[in-house]
């Protein structure tokens, strides 16, 4: 009990420590560097990864104690979204402890989740000394940004010198509302297309002289909507495609405009892939506007991790901290672990999410405590 | 033939001359100066009327010569629309002429007409000398804008200083591809609608959280545009909706936006009046999105006037020059014929109108030629 009070106030004071270094993406901040110095001392051996291009690298870290299997790693990101134009009711990177919850940017996504790890960590090498297995950390300082040269780059780097986990897990917080919800093992994919139709302007009381690219679009935009895109699979829920955007920009109400365009978000599940649905589109708009044009971005692979052995001791650690066992889902937005799933096995379970990303984000201590002694049995099962 | 010959270039140069004052509406270019001294210099009574509010009036001009009957009044617009967005193959206010053609916006839409009108009238007094009825003129420069303070008020002004005229002809570009195709005796009417939507926000990849506003203003906007609102009727043409703009301006990829709006205008005929129109959207937009806001503006409802004495022989004049009878038609946009209409008879003829609008707006010279031989032979037919 004197050993989870005082990893339990370990997490706590690291993660209000991590919160005051202020990481709005791109991570600038000093908080990898004081994680850098932490495992350091611990026996990890640390490396600083900076990546990009010109003068504003992308900083990460990439961090490992042995050298043996099973090596499990941790990943995770240091940077936060803005604070945002919603009011805070304290300094969103004090990291003040009020009425059993830190807040701050970055309480739940996810320094809280790293100094739990961290916390778990500790706790398990000051038991067991050297594992048998390793125990690495990836950590990117970019991950609500474009992500091009963080987690990406790090799993490059790792590939290319024998740094390829057995088994990866995503701090992120996975869990709607009570810790134990939880375990993702998979997420949709996401692509993002712009459509752009062309159409001949003229005056509006003459329609027949024109040819009217709004309606070439809404016709468009009717069948992308019309249907379902699938009912869903066993292991992911349906298909959704959402119209973000429709920009014409036309204030002469008596003009029929010569340009319309509209910007489509689909996040999928494995019966499609990003080029089965940008070619879909493609069709849609072939058939409506033969002239469209369509640029297509996917920003991730719908992925799905088998659920092996890992995943089962990962479920097993979460029953016995918070006795519930947790569903394993696949839902919601992406993160890191759809480009972790092109070289490992992969797995995501962190805190409560339900203040992310909003004003006075925070975390409860006992979801903190209780996140750190489910790392430190899931150490205990996987290193047995 | 030298006559003709002379006129013909008159009007070719004080078209290009109106052209090159750029004069978007509303006008503030030196077009109405230049016309104002030149009908002066012809002996019309020239009336310069500004009206409006604030310090930017609108420019109009009223000129008058005679004070017999039969009073004939030729009306029109100074002012044009914008060059638009689409590129032009000449600057669009450098009056070029090439291949036969004067380009420039205005050149068709309608200082083409205004030319040829005050060639003819110029030929006409130079052969005849004051004749026993009365030639009019009535121009504003704000037909293609708000046209609060133009036609309306010089009527108004008209009306109170006995200036009333037994028959007005607008010299709008009536034809649509060939000199003579066509006399319009009446217009439809029309109505600007902004239609616009409020959902609520939300992250992309959990619409169930969100209420798209986009897919609600899409199905609105899918059942305004499902079928045609009717098939005609003996004297008009079907009515025509068209979505002129859908605007939400949501650069974010991955968040569903909180508003969406559309502007969309109705051409209409006499089955319709402008009022149960806006009625009709209304009913719509409340059954796909009931919080929906709708703001309706009638610019006129339709009307029709009776083929009498004039219109007869106005066509007779267009036959004898184009060797063509030209048909009696209501279709088309609205013009300043709709405030004139409840004064006095009304009929408009003027150019073709292809190219109005566009890029590379033109007149044919010879349409030039043509248009002011039919204005210089209604007016030998009107004052016999």
């Amino acid at each position: 009990m004197a050993d989870a009070m005082s990893s339990l106030s370990v997490a706590v004071e690291l993660a209000r420590a991590l919160i005051r270094n202020a990481s709005v993406t791109p991570d600038r901040s000093g908080a990898q560097g004081l994680l850098a110095d932490r495992l350091a001392a611990s026996g990890f051996e640390v490396f600083a990864l900076p990546f990009g291009e010109g003068e504003a690298l992308t900083p990460n870290l990439f961090a490992r104690l042995g050298r043996g299997a099973p090596h499990l790693c941790f990943a995770g990101h240091t940077d936060v979204v803005p604070p945002g134009d919603a009011a805070w009711s304290t300094g969103p990177f004090d990291g003040t402890v009020r009425d059993g919850r830190v807040y701050g940017r970055g309480a739940c996504d996810m320094k809280g989740g790293i100094a739990a790890f961290v916390a778990a960590a500790e706790a398990y090498l000051s038991r067991h000394g050297t594992p048998r297995g390793s125990i690495s950390l990836l950590l990117t300082g970019d991950e609500e940004g474009p992500a091009r040269f963080g987690t990406v780059k790090v799993l490059e780097w790792m590939a290319a010198h024998g740094h390829i986990p057995d088994f990866c897990v995503v701090g992120e917080p996975t869990n709607p509302t009570c810790m134990g919800d939880m375990i993702k093992v998979g997420r949709r994919g996401s692509i993002n297309l712009r459509i752009e139709v062309e159409g001949v302007q003229g005056h509006v009381a003459y329609p027949d002289r024109a040819d009217n690219p709004v309606h070439r679009l809404l016709a468009i935009l009717g069948a992308l909507t019309a249907r379902p895109l699938d009912d869903g699979t066993p292991w992911f829920q349906p298909s959704s495609l959402q119209v973000t955007s429709v920009d014409v920009g036309n204030t002469a109400t008596n003009v029929i405009p010569s340009c319309a365009s509209a910007a489509v978000n689909i996040r999928f599940n494995d019966l499609h892939t990003g080029a089965s649905l940008a070619g879909w589109v493609e069709t849609v708009c072939r058939q409506y506007a033969p002239r469209a044009r369509v640029e297509s971005r996917i920003s991730g692979e719908a992925f799905r991790t088998e659920a092996g052995a890992e995943v089962g001791l990962l479920a097993d650690a979460v029953e016995r901290v918070t006795g519930r066992r947790p569903a394993l889902d696949t839902g919601g937005g992406t993160s890191d672990a759809r480009f972790v799933a092109q070289y490992c096995a992969v797995a995501e379970f962190g805190l409560v999410g339900a203040s992310m990303h909003k004003a006075d984000e925070h975390v409860a201590i006992e979801d903190l405590v209780a996140l750190t002694a489910i790392y430190d049995d899931f150490l205990e099962r996987l290193m047995a």
